[in-house]
């Protein structure tokens, strides 16, 4: 049964259109694993294993609806369900029940896909814990925000989960976790039912073992056209490796493991280039902070105003600092980041991707910080596909990831460098 | 105590501010207006009056927040308000509770103002209507989709309430109904907890019976400078008069008003020219079909899915549409929107303000259809600021407006020439 939990959504998809697996013994191996695992590393923040498995027997009885029928898929606690609690990662709402489901999780279940339960979030997807762990390593964290996400799909617990990314909330916990982070380009996946946080900002992206699971997802929400991998090997792809003017900030065996990593892909075949992002480029993390903040005191102004008491300190400091942002601020920021996407655009006509870090180091010890969001956060902000292929180990042993970004609505080429990337590394 | 429940919110709050006004005689006075015509008019979808006049007796004892201090406020049914039902226009959400409320409910709460009730919507604030009718004529249509705050305003029922624009859906019901419709530009007042339609194109906006009113209440949100309206009197604001590429579509008393409002102008002191917005901009309620339809067929999918037989035909017909657009159309509708903004602003280099219809004529007689909002679509696809002034009279004796667009985020200069303009033809 483990064996099965650990298969891909792309094999098993393949599996059940061939009639050589059920959704219903794929959802019990999902279902045993986190049996096995969940008190250690604590991914998940409800599930109904009856639920899950009548689900799965109802898509076993009907034709197959789309490459997603019978997959299971896990759902960051900031969705609404229906079916399920959604608390948001917050004592505020502690036993909440939604009305509905949000879009992306009742498109799943409209496509086939069985909704196997609510991930872990960090409080409303920002920076104070929840309670998962890194399944590496327990004393780790497994990152934020979407830490059950990264961490369940990391464990075998499931094939595919959703998570969310305002700053670095997908990107960070899977390159902590070893698996597959996507943040798609800016709304490709629709945010209905979705707790705002950053209306600017906040992405639906995926959690997965694989870079065509990734794409799976996002392109059946979509309504995308079907990347193929086969044109994987024999690609050639131009990529610029961009250290990034946070470069300094990453620890010695991510610098040294990405600067590694170039002569290994051009001999792999890549016409590799750096590239510089200057100017207000070395902005955008200040950039995110303004806007993101600016927008989240006034999206959470509900639960800021009612329940000052059940927001963390630091949760609440970051609210009262997005209160003193001025307009004009606001503004000024929003008009940087226009800048930088526009010039972003003209980078991309010389490369197919950008390589650079998905985060500082290896997840630090400890569970009361989920790590530092700074190598997301520009990517986030200039709304492009984003994607972390889990490639190198660090000294403790834990994963690091190689972030590959590409032009904004391009990410069908993306997952495909994306995937090329983790393959010549491999 | 009907002469207080007609105050304008910016004089209101001048008499609260100067101690000779109590927020709940101004509430008191609103409720009474209500009690006297809501038999006829149904602006709303519900309100606690004790409820109400609490809220305005907690204000009444505390020191003065801000401008927004003891004003009653409606709140269009799609937002979420936690001591409300909310039910969005459909019969799926009968009784329907939310456990928090929208971030524009819980700022006029932080800013001291008094949430005077629910109003009413279309169906999910599409074209299905409501049951409001036009105040001026109760055979009439009062338009949509923010029917109930339109009417409410223009019958004295409530100074300023929200609504939302998706197409013209504050502007259209604003014209016919004779008050101010403001959509500010896109995202400038927080859209958390507003039932999502078109992540792309809904705006939250505002019905008031004065453009200063409508200043008032967003600024409050945003955090945006104040706006004084002393300067109007002397500026020569320079207009475009800008027939759209849809001018053909407005009925024959609205061409004529608007021809013979160009040299009034002029004689009042603006510089007037005109303005063909051509080639692609001759595309955009496609364009705005395209984008909303293919995001809603996402954002309702919960309530297409689970509820088919609750969704009226109307809708239900767009949400197939919707499910029809291929990402390929989505993407090319999506970049012409982004092309038309970017030449927008370059018109916008000689003009303060665009002159155009607000709707294609007086609200149509009957409530089984809103009206057509074609003069709306384009101007929300391009997310610049729109204000409809109510200054003609049609053959009918309605309403007409004349809609002031700016440019994106000039939401300030782009109200005063609304006030101008209004007072112009007055």
């Amino acid at each position: 049964m483990d064996t099965l939990s650990q298969l891909s959504a792309t094999d098993a998809a393949a599996r059940i259109a061939a009639g050589k697996l059920t959704s219903e013994a794929l959802v019990a191996a999902c279902l045993e694993r986190i049996g096995q695992r969940e008190k250690d590393v604590q991914a998940w923040a409800f599930f109904d294993a009856e639920l899950a498995l009548s689900q799965a027997r109802t898509r076993d009885k009907e034709p197959r609806r789309t490459r997603l029928h019978g997959i299971p898929v896990g759902v960051k606690d900031v969705f609404d369900t229906a079916d399920l609690p959604t608390e948001y990662g917050s004592p505020i709402y502690r036993g909440n029940r939604t009305s509905c489901d949000a879009a992306c999780v009742a498109q799943v279940r409209e496509r086939g896909g069985v909704i196997l339960g609510k991930t872990v979030t960090t409080e409303f997807a920002t920076r104070h814990p929840g309670k998962t762990r890194n399944p590496h390593n327990l004393k780790h964290t497994p990152g934020g925000s979407s830490q059950g996400s990264a961490a369940a799909v990391a464990d075998g617990m499931v094939p595919i989960a959703f998570g969310t990314q305002t700053t670095s909330s997908v990107i960070r916990p899977a390159a902590y976790c070893g698996v597959v982070g996507y943040k798609p380009t800016f709304g490709l996946v629709n945010r209905a039912g979705l707790k705002a946080l950053s209306d600017s900002l906040d992405h639906v992206g995926t959690l997965t073992r694989s870079v065509p699971d990734a794409a799976l997802i996002v392109e059946e929400l979509s309504g995308g056209p079907v990347t193929s991998f086969d044109a994987v090997p024999g690609m050639k792809p131009r990529i610029g490796f961009c250290r990034t003017p946070y470069w300094s900030q990453a620890d010695r065996p991510t610098r040294e493991a990405l600067e590694q990593a170039v002569p290994r892909l051009a001999r792999a075949g890549a016409r590799m280039a750096e590239v510089d992002l200057d100017g207000e480029f070395a902005r955008l993390v200040e950039v995110q902070i303004t806007i993101s903040t600016y927008e989240m005191f006034r999206a959470l102004a509900y639960e800021r105003t009612h329940f000052p008491d059940l927001i963390s300190e630091m949760l609440m400091g970051r609210l009262l600092g997005g209160g003193r942002v001025t307009r004009a601020q606001y503004e000024e920021a929003q008009a940087i980041a226009q800048r930088c996407r526009a010039r972003l655009a003209d980078w991309f006509r010389d490369y197919d991707a950008l390589l650079s870090p998905s985060a500082m180091g290896e997840a630090p010890e400890g569970l009361a910080s989920t790590g530092e969001p700074t190598f997301g956060a520009s990517w986030t902000v200039l709304h492009c596909p984003a994607v972390t292929v889990p490639v190198f180990r660090g000294p403790l042993g834990l994963p690091l990831g190689a972030q590959i970004t590409g032009p904004l609505g391009k990410d069908g080429p993306t997952l495909l460098c994306a995937e090329w990337v983790q393959r010549a590394l491999a």
